[in-house]
């Protein structure tokens, strides 16, 4: 199965140890291709206006790359872009980590909460978590005041962070299991879990494993995005004379060759 | 005062009527500027895929012309780019189609409906409809069959449609307003509440007198919008010194110099 | 435009810098008249109580007013009467403060707090919040263990309470805006604002930019309230006949002569 | 047991059949008397504005009144001014009749339907069953196009109607019981169910079963309404030096010397 | 009228106590029986997976002794089983201390929180009371560290934390009333509120005066459990011929003679 | 990965199909294990006093079994024990049909239906789904008279009906993707999405997929079943003790043999 994972940021502000991470997770029957947006894209995503720069790319790519995959993965907690995606993923499934995560959690547990970097992110994370239907199952936000390209410069600091979050959601909020809300989080979870004695779910293999799954539900039973409601696509040919998805996927960099000698 | 409607297609399908009837409607203080995005963008955004195209766009112009304006409207009833726009606005209220016209029928109804061209276009309009706190207000969707790019074509087919629907939204599912559910549904309400005896509510007017409201109380009153927890906006100079939202902003079209005669 | 400002209580305990403030913030175009009850009516609303010994005069008062008047305020944060106003107030949008503010601080924030007297007062302005559609945009409330009649006696003591209350709902709750949840909290905004770095809603003026709002759209475009399903008002001519308003509006004092020198 | 019913019309509009019917439901220990407001006041209040006019009555009554009974009940099914009367009933319990036949109907039913007079009503009534709780039990509102003052002129047409609304909810809306949504709707639900096998609760029964219940634990088991918080009651104190509640209670008539011989 | 409270646990873990509290409470014209499962059977239900060991024979206790009461008790605050043993209680209606306690608290406060022994509860309570439909009248759940047989071991040490976690939830979480969630938090209520000044609900008292009150309705108004819908019943045929039920009702031990010196 | 389906169904019950529907439709690399309840248990489970006869047997197979599989899946649409045999399951995750195809719905659609035997299986599945949070994106249930035993008899008329059904959910309904609702509807998801182009769902096929997507999650990432707050399980050593779960399983057969040819 063909997996392409897009990391919606600046080629230049990707991080190598992200598509380690999927390698690591993916399974047996699966490859993994990870790509990024041309330079000149935000770096993070943090800002709702930067999500807005990202979400054409996400698309276009989505668009041009689809036909050449059985899932495609959007890389960021706000699942930016997952709606507008899906709408041109022909047959391809498209998952998003704060919803994978949030349905793994729901099946470990009665009450998760998230460990977020800033305030900032709450809202449109809680918007999302409500109208994934979470809204009683959430326990908490927990912020850790770091921003997301912090997580990966000083991981024992970053884990102390994690790890102290973490904790308050257990005991003072009630949470059962934790979510790591930023894909930039990875590589923390299994430590964690040690340590604290709940689930800790890491959004970038979650998303992993349920874009495996719903490969998998693809190919072997034909079931694929629906294509009639709100699930209507736009007329490929309009798209096509008109090109409002560009010429070709933009693309800034492309992490496969790398999968090969695994 | 001055207000910007952005109309978020390309600048080939900006239809000027939809800039008469914004002059026509505006409040003796306002002067209004239109614009439209590039060419080569999207004609219509009836597509969540074409919504993606054009958030970019939106963000771009509201941080590039806010400074110059006293509010902006976004012209489009998904309200696309509501929440990223109104990051990037410093001092100036951002204002939305659905967002206004729903609370406006809620300020003269207990319960209303919205007219829609196609099925399609429901599911995003439910979803935001429920973020604003509606869900029980809302009536029902009652369609047309027709898109975004039909409504202005015959306006007798369009009129009578409307009127239909209206109907039966009234009769068959209780709705005491109705919601004109497209801007480019402009320029029928007043007909149609006369023949239907409830208020019929035009997205472009409503947004406007939203816009006006809140541009005097940004003047008067200093009600400007929040920039704290999850209406913090970027750092500006991280935004100036990697220039994510460009250098210009992305303005295909601008109707502005009709206004002056006036 | 004519506005017509109801202060549902009796006239001995009208304040004459409430009808100040309405004055100070009023548009050029507004003139507006504030009326209170007959002496003998409670001199403030805190308990659902005394609200029921005034409700009768505001649906009465606004039966014998509405046709001189382009809009009705409701001068009191639990919006006391808007549905039984609404429906006899012919061709005049009804407003109120609760209604308004909570409207305008969507606008302006993701979420908000309403900082109150007493936690009296704090269910029913829930349960009103959550019937307007505001629940998940509600941070908080805060009290400030201060009586309606308390707000206005000492001006320091009130502003340090308000600030301590707003600062505590912006750091612990995620407030991004704050609503003063009395109409008796008038005067305070605007050194809060300053004081605090997010938008702070004074209940008085929301309303009033509302009501000319909604006069305005009322003249210019006809949206008048529904008077049709939940909207639909008593038989005119049964409440002639059988007097259930009474022969005159009862008002107890009437300040409209302060406004002309103006 | 000693309970009142408050009847909320004139008094030249009270049905003695519905005291009959308050008597033949009592249980034995009880003793009911049933007051109806002054001459003057509206006959009945299918308008909001109409429930404006009785609630202040209401009130007064129950202020006065309270103390000589062991529960109070408010005779509408608009539940008017239950919150209200609430506050200031002392030791005794308030209760209505659509708060305590929705109780009724959810022990005996997973989803009932509410059958009304008119499509005006259903607005409020829908609002109070959400706010009860109600939300996901109520299958539908059904309405049977006659006023209040209609169900008992012609019993068997009313009967009719009644049973082509009940059987329409049953069949069409999933009803498992049907709810009579008017206190005027006295007299039907025995021949009801009969005819359609499920439930059919009178409202004044219901509220007359539940008050016996409340009164007998504020009684016995000194479960009274709680006087903290919310249902903190005005100073009485306040109340009798401004006299906001009047010298007495506003009572028309009075039906008690019926209640001797039996 | 004759009850049965089911105490859903082992005959070998009654507490007689419980018993007497019954008597106590009852009214005038209620006989009842309480009835324990086989020994063997779980001696408290606190996990869902001991529920699941009782709810059987909470089903085929209600199958075979419904025809000889007039309502059913079940004597578990997690209401286990209240679905089901409805669906096969004939004309008798079944009440739970949960949904009891909670319908009563809704008519004394606007919002009331639950004492509970241990975190572990709280999920699935708060699960019901959104079900039951109060969501938003439930202030807190407070937790007391203790399990469901230690409460009637040291009574002063319970009633000390108990009246510890209900001064937390009326002073902190704002609760108007509170109810105490297990069963055998019976015999506390009492010095409670006289401490507290609040209604504390004993959830056992509050079954049965629920019962009582369901009992007469159906004895007198036949309002009978409904037999539609969601509350159709399997069919008395099969059951009997297949003896899905057994042959007699699993009960481990009846007290009833202790009933008759009263 | 080996995989545990409970047909909660007496042995005598047990429709090989099922288990064969399972082979064809595991991933390589698992096994899978069928079992089925003694005799004597009900052989469906349509009616919630059936469903109480089994969740003890669910309980005690869960309990014996898990340590020698790597997930559970409980077969029936109700999801009958879920929450209880989640409690003691040990490191094994246990999913359910319901819960699973309403995820899977969630991601290739925006609004689904449920195609259902009979109207008595709705409200329990509507109160699940509502659980599961999936409210807003329930389009209706669409029912086709027909009983649990019914669906295999004469396949081509279950298809018919579901065809029919389908159609409607689809047309009327809003529906983008349809979730049979019944284990027993195996076999008819392919030719009915050949005929209907949205994606249907096999609930057994469903949760044997999030079965080994839970299973792998479990074996390599060590996301286990939260064991606190809510899904605490009861204290091995009680248990065992006391015995509350029996000797061994209660299992009335088991195929497995089936497999090993494979």
């Amino acid at each position: 199965m063909r997996l392409l994972y897009i990391d919606p940021v600046g080629a230049d502000s990707v991080d190598p140890g992200m598509y380690d991470a999927l390698l690591a997770a993916k399974g047996p029957q699966s490859e993994i291709e990870m790509v990024a947006l041309p330079e000149g894209r935000p770096h993070h995503v943090e800002y709702h206006s930067y999500e807005a720069q990202v979400i054409a790319d996400i698309v276009r790519i989505t668009w041009h790359e689809a036909p050449a995959f059985d899932a495609i993965i959007i890389g960021c907690f706000y699942d930016v872009g997952l709606r507008e995606a899906r709408e041109v993923s022909g047959r391809a499934p498209v998952v998003a980590p704060c919803h994978s995560s949030s349905a793994i959690a729901a099946m470990l547990s009665q009450r998760f909460s998230v460990l977020v970097g800033r305030r900032k992110w709450i809202s449109k994370m809680r918007e999302n978590l409500l109208l994934y239907g979470h809204g009683e199952r959430l326990a908490s936000f927990r912020t850790m005041g770091m921003g997301v390209r912090d997580f990966q410069v000083d991981h024992e600091l970053t884990c102390e962070r994690l790890l102290e979050a973490g904790r308050a959601a257990i005991e003072e909020d009630g949470a059962e299991a934790l979510i790591l809300g930023c894909t930039a989080e990875f590589g923390f979870y299994s430590h964690m879990q040690e340590e604290l004695g709940v689930p800790v779910l890491d959004p970038v293999i979650s998303a992993l494993k349920m874009a495996e799954m719903m490969a998998e539900a693809a190919a072997r039973f034909d079931w694929l995005p629906s294509r009639v409601g709100a699930s209507e696509g736009p007329p490929v040919d309009e798209v096509a004379r008109r090109g409002f998805f560009g010429d070709s996927a933009p693309i800034g960099t492309r992490l496969a060759e790398l999968a090969q000698p695994q």
